[in-house]
């Protein structure tokens, strides 16, 4: 590990607390929430719940890997010899990815078998960090025909859900490239943990959010065409 | 214990985290949504919940065996002596196998007592691991004519949760004789835990899942007939 001041050893520290409690906060709003809207949304909004809950548990591991790592007294900062594990964040897409696509898909409710079939598409790819610009034109481009067959009043909101995703998800390859682009050392190493930590925050607990309210939403348009049609 | 390289011994420990991350997400996920599912299929879907908790239990054990048994300092990994203890997986087996086998018969709701007396036999046979081509067969060719009874809007899915089950379940004698056909020391070792994480994965918390979707696709099936009905 990289020797470190304690203003950077903090700022890595403070930025994984604040994530956990950010992730801690959503995983609650959303499991408590999800009775409130209708049955056919539920699970988007589950979903959205049990990916911060992984999140959570592995900024847990993280946040306890960096502790063990350095030691620090009277405000020095020393390497203890042992792992900053960082792989974390690779088993933590291998469950998040596909959920963060299905949930997407899950709260536009697709007519008849185009749902499925996208979800599944854009989970598999998702899954393989390779075709990462086939995953962001799929859901950009295949996903843009989809928001026209989306109720008027909730019609923004999905179109919104698409562009938070692609925007946030091109902050992964962004932080992953900082040491390949001339930011190294201590810098490095605190920039792609803060990095991460706020795609993080914004990806998931804050799409999250933003999926249980399109939810809301399509639930409130769903009740008033029923009277309607009464 | 074999002496591992750092890169061996992260590999086992990010596919332990990475089960854990599976199961607790499954379980937490099974047990939020089996309320979205009508009552006759919800027995199935607790089980399946049941089922990587329990994977989760001892996953949570088998990890800090795995952090006990070695110490990692500077990118070094030395042997403490204490023991890694992986019996843990057969005593999973024991409570897992027979609900396995009970979720799969459950969901597809076989008529009159054929249904528990193959799921008591089914479950009989998971326990004893010796007769395990036995079972296969029972799975394989004896539910092969029940899904012949299955609704046609669910006939597919439980034919491929059919299919799963036989496959996921070959992953177990494949990885248990890894040692046996060549492969030894620490390269043993990880292949084993690493092929075990997967097995497990795709064996608990994938089919429960799917078991999950086959619940959702029958209860809505009841309802359209239900509707048909009035």
């Amino acid at each position: 590990m990289e020797p470190l001041s304690y203003g950077q050893y903090s700022l890595v520290y403070n930025a994984f607390s604040f994530v956990l409690a950010a992730m801690g906060a959503a995983t609650i709003f959303l499991f408590i929430s999800r009775s409130q809207v209708a049955s056919q949304y539920r699970t988007a909004v589950t979903l959205s719940g049990i990916v911060t809950v992984v999140a959570l548990y592995h900024y847990f591991r993280i946040f306890n890997s960096w502790t063990e790592a350095y030691s620090v007294l009277n405000n020095v900062v020393t390497v203890t010899g042992r792992p900053f594990n960082d792989a974390y964040r690779y088993m933590d897409w291998l469950v998040t990815v596909p959920l963060l696509v299905t949930e997407l898909v899950l709260v536009m409710r697709l007519p008849g078998k185009v749902g499925p079939s996208k979800a599944t598409k854009l989970a598999v790819l998702g899954l393989s960090m390779i075709p990462f610009l086939i995953i962001q034109y799929e859901l950009f481009v295949g996903l843009k025909s989809a928001i026209a067959l989306q109720p008027e009043s909730s019609r923004g909101m999905v179109s919104t859900a698409r562009y938070i995703t692609v925007v946030t998800w091109f902050f992964y390859p962004i932080v992953f490239i900082l040491p390949m682009i001339g930011l190294t050392g201590a810098g490095a190493v605190v920039g792609v943990q803060v990095g991460y930590s706020i795609a993080d925050v914004l990806a998931k607990a804050a799409f999250g959010i933003f999926i249980y309210n399109i939810a809301v939403a399509k639930t409130q348009g769903d009740s008033v065409m029923a009277v309607s049609k009464l």
